[in-house]
């Protein structure tokens, strides 16, 4: 039996401050680097041997990470990093708060950029200090697929090919794999694998930081899928995180 | 103009209680922390930005790195893991403390054992529980390439290929790489770099995360090296541990 687990980071310093984040490269909060070491003692008392583990390139996901495999005595393990496994680029909203962005934008265009698997957020210019062509870490980026604003739909396009031709065969290798993304490349990876539709998918809230585990087949099929924890607990954390809007 | 930054890891936990370490997988100690962060504020200062790092299996050297790589807001960059860049193996002397293995094996033998460029000590037994080919993290290493003690030549002699074929190539690619590791595998690379002697190169003692920088031309040959820091600062550090045996 083949296992791979995602894992959403834990919290960062932005989400109690209610503001869209992004591609913004924002740090966990004291209590995200808690929710990461009680991940993984979770997936150590689970028996969880990852080989080789992928993550994005923004340190709230890196930071998890790393704090898991320590807490797994599992510092040695490769890690593979991809701007592909960001979070879903949200434009010209980042750096936002809630009522900024309503007031500036009415909250019936707010209500659909969050909510719709389409529709993408007004973009970022190319001169905006927020833009990503102006950073060094996204400079073997390919211009044109470097994003401005990513709707969800947008967000699991670019995702998709590192997920089928990096991770998914490195099951082949070994037995255990570990992803560590964000709300939207994580819902990319469970509506390919469990064939959820473009409407439930926007439903779907992943609680931060609580192991989700994908077994397969010797085909790499995906076979089943659970998460690690108490079910009860888990449906509150996600109805929060619904309450809140995946950012 | 190129360059490559070798850092030797922060104080580990058995650093203070003087046992020989090896490949034996011991933490970082709270000064440790604070050495890394150290580094990493002078690198930073210095205007360092590197395209990648490299560093060992052991987490010692992996931690360090994440700290000086988090300090520099370089989280994201691609980091390489070898068990080529370890610490010497030292065989049966590995958990011992100095006086223990002073009565268990005579004062002369160990003076030879720390002091030599081609004398391994005792080795470890297949059947040890402190022998690498127990430990899965080591699964892929063949057989008879997996050290159950080293002379720190042979130490030199596994971490060379890596440093020939995987470190100095990436400098055609990045201006500028760290590589976070031990005392001894790092002296493997400084004694190639500056064609230093068998017998001078035991005499080298590397201080605790101290950036040493070995700047290259464009044909990638050495160039000149120098510490970030004040030199009188290191040549002390540099004292206290060719006091201490660098293990």
């Amino acid at each position: 039996m083949k296992r791979i687990v995602l894992l959403r980071h834990g919290e960062s310093l932005w989400n109690k401050e209610n503001r869209f984040t992004g591609w913004t490269d924002v740090d966990l909060s004291p209590r995200g680097v808690t929710e990461a070491r009680e991940a993984g003692k979770a997936l150590r008392e689970a028996g969880f041997e990852f080989g080789a583990a992928f993550t994005s390139y923004l340190k709230r996901a890196v930071k998890t990470l790393d704090i898991v495999l320590d807490t797994l005595d599992r510092d040695w393990i490769p890690v593979r990093k991809s701007w592909r496994l960001n979070e879903k680029h949200y434009g010209a909203l980042q750096g936002l708060n809630k009522s900024e962005t309503a007031s500036r934008y009415g909250e019936e265009l707010v209500r659909m950029w969050r909510r719709s698997y389409d529709v993408a957020p007004a973009p970022l210019s190319p001169e905006d200090p927020r833009s990503a062509s102006r950073e060094a870490r996204y400079a073997e980026v390919p211009g044109d697929e470097l994003p401005r604003t990513e709707s969800l739909r947008d967000t699991i396009a670019r995702l998709m090919p590192y997920w089928s031709c990096e991770i998914l065969p490195a099951l082949r290798r070994y037995d255990a794999l570990l992803v560590v993304a964000h709300g939207n490349s994580l819902r990319g990876i469970v509506k390919h694998l469990k064939g959820i539709s473009d409407e439930e998918i926007v439903e779907l809230n992943l609680p931060t930081a609580v192991p989700y585990v994908f077994e397969f087949d010797d085909n790499l099929s995906y076979a089943k899928d659970y998460f690690l924890g108490d079910r009860e607990v888990i449906d509150k954390l996600m109805d929060a995180v619904a309450r809140q809007g995946c950012r």
